[in-house]
């Protein structure tokens, strides 16, 4: 049995890890985010398709908005909750997205993004990734 | 350590427990479903607002849902992923819908959903579900 201590820096190192996550993003620095993905990683990203069936798929659509944008992405994560055992973390968060695309025009807007983590060799990886928009109605 | 054959049973009362969820879907039986969720649950749907945040929320989309079709819901959960600890699962599938909307017109659509469940009381109850069409491009 974790005590509340161990239980809190298990919190601590999924949220550390998570931010970690989000600075690459920032940075638009492929390598140091794709680090953070299980190979077989499953996700329902923002844009199509319905599934992206592993890391290197996943890769592809993270090289593609980063190219589609200039400079740095600012990213926030907001009203982030974190539910944990040893070995497994659900996280959700409200994604704020600022800057400008390749084309000129100023970004900003929300997404909804889940992140579920599992631990492989003492390491937290993501192994599943759910970001999306609300439909519109 | 729980042994291979616990594990299995496990995880096989994680999918039975999303099978009678789903059931509740088809039945559109508000009662029986909301029984899955915990209240404080926060949910990523997928119509607007951006975050449910509470069971009593949800209740009120599924409300809405159910009004809007005519008849039972025909809800098949395709490729599920479970992945699990004792306490906690995170859980990803594609849910085919069809059916027939109150206004006689024949829905047939794709969700992608994820669901996180925590056990409280030995008792499986879902923390967090998101669910999201892919953005139009």
């Amino acid at each position: 049995m974790a005590t509340n201590l161990e239980r809190f820096s298990a919190d601590a190192s999924v949220r550390e890890h998570l931010e970690t996550l989000a600075q690459a993003i920032r940075d638009k620095d492929v390598d140091a985010l794709m680090k953070h993905y299980a190979p077989d990683i499953v996700v329902f990203d923002v844009m199509p398709p319905l599934a992206v069936q592993s890391a290197d798929d996943y890769r592809k659509n993270f090289e593609r908005w980063f190219a589609s944008m200039q400079g740095p992405i600012d990213y926030e994560m907001n009203d982030l909750r974190v539910s944990m055992s040893e070995s497994h973390a659900f996280c959700h968060f409200l994604g704020h997205v600022k800057g400008m695309r390749a084309g000129g025009e100023k970004a900003d807007y929300w997404v909804r993004v889940t992140t579920c983590l599992q631990k492989a060799n003492g390491q937290w990886l993501v192994g599943h990734e759910h970001v999306s928009m609300p439909a519109s109605p």
